[in-house]
């Protein structure tokens, strides 16, 4: 007889969000010995994942890509993540299509759901580790500007002409259910890390599902936040530090028990076109009853924006050496 | 110090073709102890990868797509084979579409060249053997009518407007070189099965590139020949089993060793459906200087048209049990 396979005695670490911020987190944690489950928000509505939405009709697959590429086991080399990654720039019919989400796609379609899509995915692309969607729902996010406007879609999150405009309220459309693995992940979990990422574009879409108070409740998990390097002008202008975690303390139920804070420099060169953009180095103004990590988690990695991309990418990103080592200090 | 890796002592095995024939002989090989091969036509010019061809202008990835698939290890499941061969059914853009196609076209664009596509394709998906293509140009198809007509583009030899005439000459536009890897595989093999699959527009494809004769004289590897089931009105109309073994002789050079040919019964009502399309068995006048072996090689299996696909497919297959234990028979 085989011996039966005992459970992972590894840390068991849920990463939360979506968007290239939770792809440096995983790609980082890959790397170490511990269990990593992804709750990715599934509220995307623009750019590649957005014509495939319209289109097919299943939840979007844009920020599960994203996870997937990051936890694809690669034997040192990238193949599978540039795969994943890779945008056509080229052809009528397939310029900005991102070929992960075809791939993603293609398996929603065969297999029926989009949790047995990323499991075969997880078999074919050799995942280290587990993947969920916050919820099954075929969701859109709805958003109140306190200017009492109202806009339905992720999408307009990136648009400038709602530039300033301080967000009130955002829920999902029609209200979805935390996915049951991701609300059991969750209660098991020894460390949860959410962000970095967009605040409403990409970690509240996984925290205003119901049922997500009463996991991060239930949870004895240390939660901890890693607040965005910048302010975005389109979801959080001007919101300091204090603004952002109050904001997520809100629909949480709950304070983080730690925030991570970049207060590394950014060249000058970098800030010039983030202010050309109205966007600022998140103000340090920090005052909660949790524990506050403070390093410099700049990366020094320069990011080009790629032609074909619809969305605009952010220049700057977190160190994941820096960033993985300030989170494997916390287990 | 590690040991050298010793070189493979299985059987060496180069299968020629392209399209579903080979797809057949190369998974049914895949579970037996043999070194594959696999050197495919790339003179395809219709359906999805004609769209992409036109596009991109890469070499033509469909048949190179179903070797692919058949030779993916899969252990047990068959997710792989399923996402490189799903057609998008949906879709404006997408619909018509191959994955497996877009997934190569893909590497082709990161990796500059279809052999290092392929190389990469080959470790994502965990490829059982090797696939080249038989060359590293970009050639259509020309052909010949005995009625003086000539046609550029291999997707004309689907056109019924050219059924019932007479091929009398093949070539590629520009006359092409069969790539080294491809040759030296043919060189060193120990055995070499050529089809089934489309005379024309499968297997000559391979055979007619500069360089081909020579390869096939110098080997010592014995030359099997499987001909085709049915006729085909558009490229072999009322051809028998010798004006197959003819046809590939005169392009190969030399006759192959073996020609294997079905003698098992085809069902009343296929051979109902082939004749309205004016396809018949293929007539067993076999009289050359080679070893014949004939038996029941026809699948039970019935085969689906596919509502997206482009192409026709034919209703018949050969076995792939049988197949393969007739190949493994001769080693």
């Amino acid at each position: 007889m085989k011996p039966l396979r005992k459970p992972s005695n590894k840390p068991k670490i849920v990463v939360i969000g979506g968007g290239t911020g939770t792809f440096v987190v995983l790609s980082g944690l890959k790397n170490e010995s511990v269990d990593i489950t992804a709750i990715i928000s599934v509220a995307d509505s623009g750019g590649s994942t957005g014509r495939l939405r319209d289109e097919f009709g299943f939840q979007p697959v844009g920020d599960l890509r994203q996870s997937l590429a990051a936890l694809a086991r690669d034997n040192g080399e990238t193949w599978i993540r540039d795969l994943l990654l890779y945008r056509f720039t080229n052809g009528k019919e397939l310029k900005g299509h991102n070929l992960g989400n075809l791939i993603l796609t293609a398996l929603q379609d065969m297999a029926g759901s989009t949790p047995k899509a990323l499991e075969i995915a997880g078999k074919i692309f050799r995942l280290d580790g587990h993947i969920y969607p916050s919820t099954l729902e075929n969701v859109q996010l709805e958003v109140t500007y306190s200017d009492g406007t109202k806009v339905t879609g992720e999408h307009h999150l990136d648009n400038k002409l709602n530039g300033g405009k301080k967000i009130i309220d955002i829920r999902l459309k029609p209200q979805a259910k935390l996915y049951d693995k991701a609300a059991e992940s969750i209660q098991n979990a020894d460390l949860i890390i959410i962000g970095p990422g967009d605040l409403y574009a990409s970690i509240l879409p996984n925290i205003i599902v119901s049922g997500s108070k009463e996991a991060f409740l239930a949870t004895q998990a240390k939660i901890v936040y890693i607040v965005n390097l910048m302010t975005r002008y389109t979801q959080t202008p001007n919101m300091s530090a204090q603004d952002h975690v109050n904001v997520l303390s809100h629909y949480l139920g709950r304070q983080p028990n730690i925030v991570i804070l970049n207060n590394g420099p950014i060249s000058h060169q970098i800030l010039k076109a983030y202010e050309a953009e109205h966007e600022y180095p998140v103000a340090d103004d920090l005052n909660g009853k949790y524990q506050v990590i403070r390093g410099d988690f700049v990366s020094t990695a320069s990011v080009q924006q790629r032609a074909a991309d619809a969305v605009k990418r952010s220049l700057l990103r977190h160190d994941q050496q820096e960033l993985t080592k300030a989170i494997m200090e916390l287990i």
